[in-house]
């Protein structure tokens, strides 16, 4: 008998076909191979090809726009928004618009075109992970954002349209309904019983053992009760921290480890499979909070999504998450360094 | 400059590109053209392949299961759900489950298995439509549910396995949480109004004309104001109605007209694209109301969708409303009857 479960944080449920699981070999799919072909306008030598760069870190001595770098940060030649201008919030009748203002940057993890976030060395990470700490910093003084959406498109299936691993950022005026929805929830949840949502569970998932895939002292990676996708996977700090950019400094190497390895596991298990992950957490002017647990969403790219996912918020899972857990959990993983 | 914009309805804000627009020549994708090939479990003659028929209309004298029909109705010979047993509602510490308890049903909407929804005569869309609404009024009196998904993924991109013209349906014991959404928003307009939205909106976007993409006496096609998908099309009746199984029988058939006039001009436009649609009514128990109006909403498939759109509820479309009803306003359709 399939389930219905509900996910404590959103209200949403999902059904998981417990029976007729699906495993890890049902998926077919391309692996995400890197083919080098043509001209990389991330690779050094060409950041000329790129608009002027925002930030970069490792380089010593040469100028801006040059090689030497290992982690660089530049607009999006194509980008969302636009970053000039004020909003002119208006209404159009029942309609309410704004102008399109924002910032949408790549943030280049590492210089070696060969590498994926998987293969990169903890520390190529953990500086990956800087950079997204001081873009969001930066940003949040522009007083027209209200969110900075930091994400990650790994493959071509999972919408990326250059091959050199990078991450994006979008900074926007507005935040967006699935992280708002999140955060009042958790904060009914916290006024009605005085505990983060995400640390209880943090709790009870540790105790079950059943869902939890990975963990060290400082994070744990788990498979969600109702998740939406199969081998989705939600990374967390295990102690209650509410911004991404405000962590301690030392948890950004435990959290580049775990990353690191979990993308290592997932692609052992999957056959270097497409991604995409996301970057959850408080809005701005709203960073300091009892109730909201920042977290990272994983979501593997292996099913096609059919219409009434789309339509009704409402999806079916065929990977039990505890399945799903116990293959990432089980997975033997060549850890270079 | 892109725009921000918010949808009354669900208050979900997204970014519309309105300067380089997409037109629809630069969406490339394959065309959904029946290919024909081997045995094909939903023409006539191979009746044994499905389960025992639920619904068929149009057989004369023939028995069950026996070619003859126009249109046909079997349970989805691998269900989502299990029709049989109870919900045993029960929590997990902070998680709550319940069986999977449910119907998920095909629709199988011609014999022909040539034709498709924007070839057939309107008399079988018309048929297709009333099937819907018997399989929703007859699950309706099992006391387990709480809502009757509808939905149609057309072409395999969309998640079409089958490629014989053919619609589903899916029965809940809850309600999705997007409806549950619409509803619930709704009924706040109203309480504050006196007026439902959607009659608002409708109001309004006869009077700006821009959005309206089709109308007859019944039914309207508009292009929504804040749409996640290039040529996202929503269709509703013109005056309020909360329940599609009780929409009056006269609209039956001016639905299935427009409905196949749409289709057919979204052939014309895009080449054939893949699509998915799903029926958006009140939840069983709360069918007779002011305040949610039953509607389609309509979603090309034209682009991929990146993960900060499945993790934020957040969307980025390359395509003006305005820009996708003008398109599909001015198409020339072949009106075969």
């Amino acid at each position: 008998m399939p389930e219905l479960r509900k996910d404590p944080i959103t209200g949403r449920w999902v059904i998981i076909s417990t029976e007729r699981g699906k495993r890890p070999s049902d998926f077919v799919r391309e692996s995400v191979e890197i083919k080098n072909k043509g001209v990389c306008p991330f690779c050094p030598g060409n950041e000329g090809k790129t608009p002027p760069e925002i930030l970069a870190y490792g380089r010593n001595g040469s100028g801006r726009d040059t090689p030497g770098w290992t982690v660089r940060v530049v607009p999006n030649k194509f980008p969302a928004l636009g970053i000039e201008g004020g909003l002119d919030r208006e209404g159009e009748g029942l309609f309410d618009r704004m102008n399109g203002v924002g910032a949408h940057e790549v943030i280049v993890e590492t210089p070696d075109h060969n590498l994926t976030m998987a293969t990169m060395p903890d520390k190529a990470v953990e500086e990956t992970l800087w950079a997204y700490r001081d873009r969001m910093v930066d940003l949040k003084n522009d007083r027209r954002f209200r969110y900075v959406l930091l994400f990650k498109n790994h493959g071509e299936p999972a919408g990326a349209s250059l091959e050199h691993t990078h991450s994006q950022l979008i900074a926007l005026p507005i935040v967006p309904k699935r992280v708002r929805e999140e955060v009042d929830n958790s904060k009914r949840y916290y006024d009605e019983k005085e505990r983060c949502i995400f640390c209880d569970m943090i709790r009870q998932e540790i105790e079950t053992e059943k869902r939890v895939i990975m963990e060290n002292d400082q994070f744990i990676a788990l498979a969600p009760y109702a998740p939406r996708f199969p081998f989705e996977t939600w990374i967390l700090p295990r102690q209650h921290s509410s911004a991404f950019e405000n962590m301690a400094s030392p948890l950004y190497g435990g959290l580049a480890r775990l990353l690191r390895e979990f993308l290592g596991r997932l692609d052992a298990v999957l056959a270097k499979p497409s991604y995409n992950y996301v970057v959850h957490t408080s809005p701005i002017g709203e960073e300091m909070n009892d109730h909201y647990h920042w977290h990272i969403e994983m979501m593997p790219k292996l099913t096609k999504v059919a219409g009434f996912e789309w339509g009704t918020g409402f999806y079916i899972n065929p990977t039990p998450p505890e399945e799903a857990a116990r293959f990432l959990r089980e997975a033997a993983v060549e850890t270079k360094r």
